[in-house]
């Protein structure tokens, strides 16, 4: 028998799952995509990364979430004869105002986090359908949630409030703050690898298709770009980020747009697929000669540096800027482009360390990291930790 | 005869007029204020800013904005015998993208800041209505426009831009700026007295009802908080200022709000008096005992800084940080919270200094500078000048 934890991250057409020993090393990755549609594909990785042959699938075997679920477990099983799920770790968009830490998830608690569903549309019910997914799957075996949200829950008021009449605040309309579970992974990092630095103000920029920044002093959020919704502060793939609350009563008055249609242009067709026209995936944006691809990275990277004097701020100062998430790991165009024009802050970096991808590519007063993050760890981690307490 | 230059500021339900000389002393300003309620008040004050004894006025006088223009020109009349008025310039708050200097109106021209309206439908009307009433009131007179987006429309792309499909763009949903009359001049005053300040990286903090910061590297506008409307950055009296775009998707989706709920929301009932609940005025905030009204002050120097921090980033550092408009002028209180966290920017201001609001209050290597704002006279200098250019 192989005792194992389950990471789930379920969204609107992707599923993302990752496979745990209880001392939490990692057994299999996978992820599939564009559920739903006859292109569906998975892929599986091992512990060191390797991608596994994947078997024939029938011809349904990723119409839902769910499917895609049990077609995973499927070629787990395969790999991990006598595989026993002990605990699954879900990563929930949303905790609302009062998570600040993973739940144990009950009958009851799913119902206070449907409730958040307004709040996030576009992901929680796609996250809970995936709680139900794995509760129907595994009988018994405790579901454990972890927010996006938790890590910023501390955030001063002036932080965590819009000027809006005080009954919006009341009725939770607030600077939440999203990509938690990555900023929990980085501050942990550094505390462990680089505790002077993490006792300092740390700006870490989660750059991927989704985006944001974190203004993180003595291991707390401070402050992030991300604000009430999942659109907020950077330009992302295709989301607009930041955008004058003006131009939404423009869509509305000059447009007729309806709220469908504002969500789908500011969600889905904006961002760098938006300003570019070419594609929302920065490695086709750096490989196009189209002019429009360029002024997208431009903007991609320019409102990184406004934000980043803006987190500064916040914190009223920086000793630290750590990249991370898909183009922040692995783009040295965009951390090179972000860095050039932020010596007045004390940062700059060395072009050969930044090529290679280096950890610490820095070489002014500001440390410069690039800290592959981890969000699968963090909640295989939250599972463990309820592991030991039902064990206790 | 007494020639002179009239300049109109028409709003919706205020009107300001400033008289000057042809060579641009101040002879009167007037100031009417809630127009068409019972209350409507006009002040008029002399060259040397002593109130002027106020006549009584006819039931109507204060009806409309042509009624108060009227009302306030038969003051004007009765203190300056033999007064002809030989150029109008008007505050018009949208030039759209053409205009990047003031231009003497025609009824072409009208006709197309008229097609702006849906850009600042709660300005651009009630400003050409002004401009209609000054042309009808005095026929043949030269009447000039004089743009709040005009100082700005040199913007680097990234500064002019959302991250939005190409198409909004060219349709001019672009990042304007506003309060561009006050930053001409404070540029200007600081190209006068402080060339070497003029000719490196300014922060000017534009600080009344209505507040915004402009970023101005060599006398030319780099970047500024406010964005397509009068709306984004900096909270004001009742604006929200920045606004997660996903707040008003749920304002729309929770609350069934429609456009003009969301307006009223936005522009009307947030901002200082929203999150206080006590009033717009940052005096009588400043007076209050009740702890939501020292957060709402906090708010609004909390985002000040933040917007400074990304302001500098904009410019890749800063040298002067100027503070102007009713509140920036007048509250010591608010530019000392402001700077107080600024230190890691190299600002740091004399206490002392700061309360007697002297012209230089700081004492860091960054020049912090409190310089009364005056767009009044930029707009009759623009009006001369068209004078001189009909002369010759």
């Amino acid at each position: 028998m192989t005792r194992a934890i389950l990471t789930l991250n379920s969204g609107s057409s992707s599923l993302k799952l990752g496979l745990f020993t209880e001392d939490l090393g990692t057994m299999a990755m996978c992820h599939v995509d564009r559920i739903g549609r006859r292109e569906a594909a998975m892929k599986i990785r091992d512990a060191e990364g390797r991608d596994l042959p994947m078997p024939d699938h029938a011809p349904n075997a990723f119409r839902t979430n769910a499917a895609a679920l049990r077609t995973a477990l499927e070629v787990f099983r395969a790999d991990f004869p006598g595989l026993e799920v002990v605990a699954i770790g879900h990563r929930v968009v949303h905790g609302g105002i009062k998570h600040n830490h993973p739940v144990r998830l009950t009958e009851e608690m799913m119902k206070d986090l449907a409730r958040l569903a307004p709040f996030a549309p576009l992901h929680q019910p796609h996250n809970l359908a995936g709680v139900r997914a794995a509760v129907d799957t595994f009988p018994g075996v405790p579901n454990i949630a972890c927010f996006d949200t938790a890590f910023h829950r501390g955030h001063p008021f002036v932080n965590d409030t819009f000027a809006l009449p005080r009954r919006y605040y009341e009725k939770g309309v607030r600077r939440y703050g999203f990509h938690g579970l990555s900023y929990d992974y980085i501050s942990g990092e550094l505390a462990r690898t680089e505790p002077a630095l993490a006792a300092g103000r740390v700006v870490v920029a989660h750059l991927g298709s989704g985006a944001s920044m974190c203004a993180i002093r003595n291991g707390q959020s401070i402050d992030s770009t991300m604000g009430f919704s999942a659109l907020d502060g950077l330009p992302m793939g295709t989301r607009t980020g930041q955008l004058d609350p003006g131009v939404l009563l423009y869509l509305m008055d000059e447009e007729g747009l309806d709220s469908h249609q504002i969500s789908d242009l500011v969600y889905k067709e904006s961002g760098l697929l938006g300003m570019s026209g070419v594609s929302n995936d920065m490695r086709t944006l750096e490989g196009s000669t189209d002019p429009h691809a360029e002024e997208a990275i431009d903007y991609f990277t320019f409102r990184i540096r406004r934000e980043l004097g803006a987190l500064a701020a916040a914190m009223g100062g920086i000793d630290g800027l750590v990249f991370c998430g898909g183009i922040g790991e692995n783009s040295a165009n965009v951390r090179a482009r972000v860095c050039e024009e932020l010596g007045w802050l004390g940062i700059a970096i060395d072009g050969a360390k930044n090529t290679t991808h280096a950890r610490e590519i820095g070489t002014g007063p500001v440390r410069v990291l690039v800290i592959p993050t981890n969000e699968e760890i963090v909640i295989a981690r939250a599972a463990a930790a309820v592991l030991e307490t039902l064990a206790a």
